[in-house]
């Protein structure tokens, strides 16, 4: 979780670009089940989920339902890939072969859907070399710049110690990669034009404890 | 990112949870450092934060800082460390030890300042047995009941597919856990008084797929 509010797009905000991706994953489900339209209602009961803010974030791109009706599954699908970008192939690059880096490097949500890993870099020499799990040869660090420019990388993902992560992802920026995941518990510096979106899993573990003390 | 707002907290909301978690990281490093008082600015400025969001955020909880002087590092850290309720130990169990799972269970950020994993469990015959990396014996899954209130375990870690998610996680609320960390790409049903935080990775890089075609 950001601990700043980003500027948000042509006035969206994160939180609706995030659901929409939810919202896109359940339409997948239902065009495999044939479904051809579902209202916000339908769409809420049974993804469990907030009917009014269906309605209020897809407001946001356009007219999409029709009143009593609800919305074409497949449009409105297809809308949702086109506003996500997830019509182009997104190659990511991740750095960082310890544990965490070397699962996401064959987890099947990264691999999927448009998204390609296509290079697993580390620094320490007992890694380079070896092959993950899932199929890529570990690189050496110092080669991310050559790789994101040769293979043309989109996305790339921090999984390094938080002492080396603003290193990381200054190098990736003057290579040109313009939207970061970040899995290193620090904030990184800002740069204007990139994206960085942070996964701290100590502070999802924290928020949880919070609302151990304080029930709701 | 959960597609639903989340009742606050006695009127705290959960970003502001989250941010005070970040907060508190800093402060451990400013206190190891040997600093006294730090500003709500001099935070804002090394860490890249925002310092009216800092403010505003400690507010909730009522008078920290002095004006023009600032905040007092140990006093605050120890105050963030009773607010967010890290001087309790947390017991975590991971179900699901698959790549993400086995590398969330020896995590360090999972295994320290409170937190500790007890157990992971798995449904495989093929995995029932197996060390972890972080030394615990993978147990099967249906023994979770038993384990969640054997070692009085406060926190779930969901890391199964998508299909299997709501069962576990049922399964887990009845064995009297109140908090979930998920993060199998599903909505989970609600219960009352349990609280869920999501981690989908998938939603992650989507939403940065966004920023790719809509660079603000």
């Amino acid at each position: 979780m950001p601990p700043k509010r980003r500027t948000p797009s042509e006035g969206i905000s994160d939180l609706t670009i995030a659901r929409l991706s939810i919202y896109l994953r359940y339409l997948q489900v239902l065009e495999a089940e044939e479904v051809q339209t579902v209202s916000s209602q339908d769409l809420a009961d049974r993804f469990h989920l907030n009917s009014a803010q269906i309605r209020k974030d897809l407001a946001c791109f356009g007219e999409f339902g029709i009143r009593g009706v609800g919305y074409n599954v497949r449009e409105l699908k297809d809308h949702l890939i086109e506003i996500l970008a997830l019509d182009h192939e997104r190659r990511v690059v991740v750095v960082g072969a310890g544990n965490l880096g070397t699962a996401l490097s064959h987890f099947s949500g990264f691999n999927t859907g448009g998204f390609r890993i296509v290079a697993v870099l580390d620094s320490d020499p007992q890694k380079i070399g070896r092959r993950t799990p899932g199929g890529l040869t570990i690189e050496p660090a110092v080669k991310l710049g050559e790789i994101v420019r040769q293979r043309k990388v989109h996305i790339g993902v921090i999984t390094v110690p938080s002492t080396a992560a603003q290193e990381v992802f200054d190098e990736m920026v003057s290579a040109g990669v313009q939207a970061v995941l970040n899995f290193a518990p620090t904030q990184l510096k800002e740069y204007p034009n990139v994206k960085v979106r942070n996964v701290d899993l100590k502070v999802n573990l924290e928020f949880l404890s919070f609302f151990l003390r304080h029930p709701h």
